[in-house]
């Protein structure tokens, strides 16, 4: 026997989500079916709407409107920098430290030629129109550190050099709370790298 | 800033699901935000359609008919077996492993009166009902190993000793495969409790 048809249609969308195997996708349907018809309508609608996120377009994060929060705040709109982040996670990431009240453009990856992933594929145009209408004078190119991410940062900031705007990239080095003894070596040599006067 | 409204509202129905938990959650909303809006119609229907599922109306395993396949099954409905399981991932299990050819009852669960779960919650009478009607005459007790499982088991025994069936629990011992070395000592003392003549 198998399982009945309703049960294994909803197993095979579920197994197409990152790290959800066929087993796992079982369970959780077979956790599904013990809801209420009610609250199933629910997460079946949840699912429908996501697909009317837009991305915000001026920075490309996820949103609800076709302008960001971030970029439609009074005063964030009139900030002179612009972070660059690789997804609406990192963005996230940095909004709860709240150190940054800048712009923000979000590449949605980094380059990878293997990928097909190119300059147009991160809407990198549009990054640099913004820099140029808002007046931009910081970028910040908070953009994870590897290969790819290294690349296209060097890609950014050969791109802008001659835009007069200043360009950086977020410290690297050992975490806060972290001990030396259990970090990697590539992140103790980057640490002593970017030792700074004490 | 927050996530999008949209985003938000479906994390937290992933976030309902077991062993998800809201970061979890949130990745795995992050991944369907890429998915075209066709593909997430087929997902949102395929968590509607759950909803429709049925209980078949004998043995009570999820069906998309009132009666599930092996139920009216022509040689099967035939059978004078019935396997009592918890749930319908054992009821494949055991499937899987082709050696069985009768009924089934499913439980949805074992007796447990701290979660208020007693026998009219497992439907017990319609198994009992179904003995008599269908002349029963093995029964065998396919309930996983733990304090309520032995005691839903017993229990079971209980109320049809006088139905003049033949009553039996699957063998427990060293899973196939299994090394002594690496098995938990109280399935060694259950694999010496029932040592057989070889």
């Amino acid at each position: 026997m198998d399982l009945p048809e309703s049960i294994r249609n909803l197993v095979v969308q579920f197994n197409r989500l990152p790290s959800i195997g066929e087993k796992s996708a079982t369970r959780l349907v077979l956790n599904l079916v013990q809801w209420h018809q009610q609250e199933l309508g629910v997460f079946s609608k949840a699912i429908e709407e996501l697909g009317k996120l837009k991305k915000c377009e001026s920075c490309r994060t996820w949103s609800d409107e076709y302008k960001c929060e971030i970029c439609s705040h009074p005063s964030r709109s009139e900030a002179k920098a612009i972070c660059v982040v690789e997804s609406i996670n990192d963005l996230m990431a940095i909004e709860r430290s709240g150190h940054y009240k800048g712009l923000y453009h979000v590449l949605g990856g980094v380059l990878n030629p293997l990928l097909g992933i190119g300059p147009e594929e991160l809407e990198l145009n549009l990054l640099f129109s913004r820099i140029q209408s808002l007046g931009i004078t910081n970028i910040i190119l908070a953009v994870n550190p590897s290969v790819e991410g290294d690349a296209t940062c060097s890609f950014i900031k050969d791109q802008i050099n001659d835009l007069s705007v200043e360009v950086e990239r977020i410290g690297f080095g050992i975490p806060m709370g972290g001990s030396l003894e259990y970090v990697d070596s590539m992140t103790i040599s980057k640490a002593l790298e970017n030792r700074k006067g004490f």
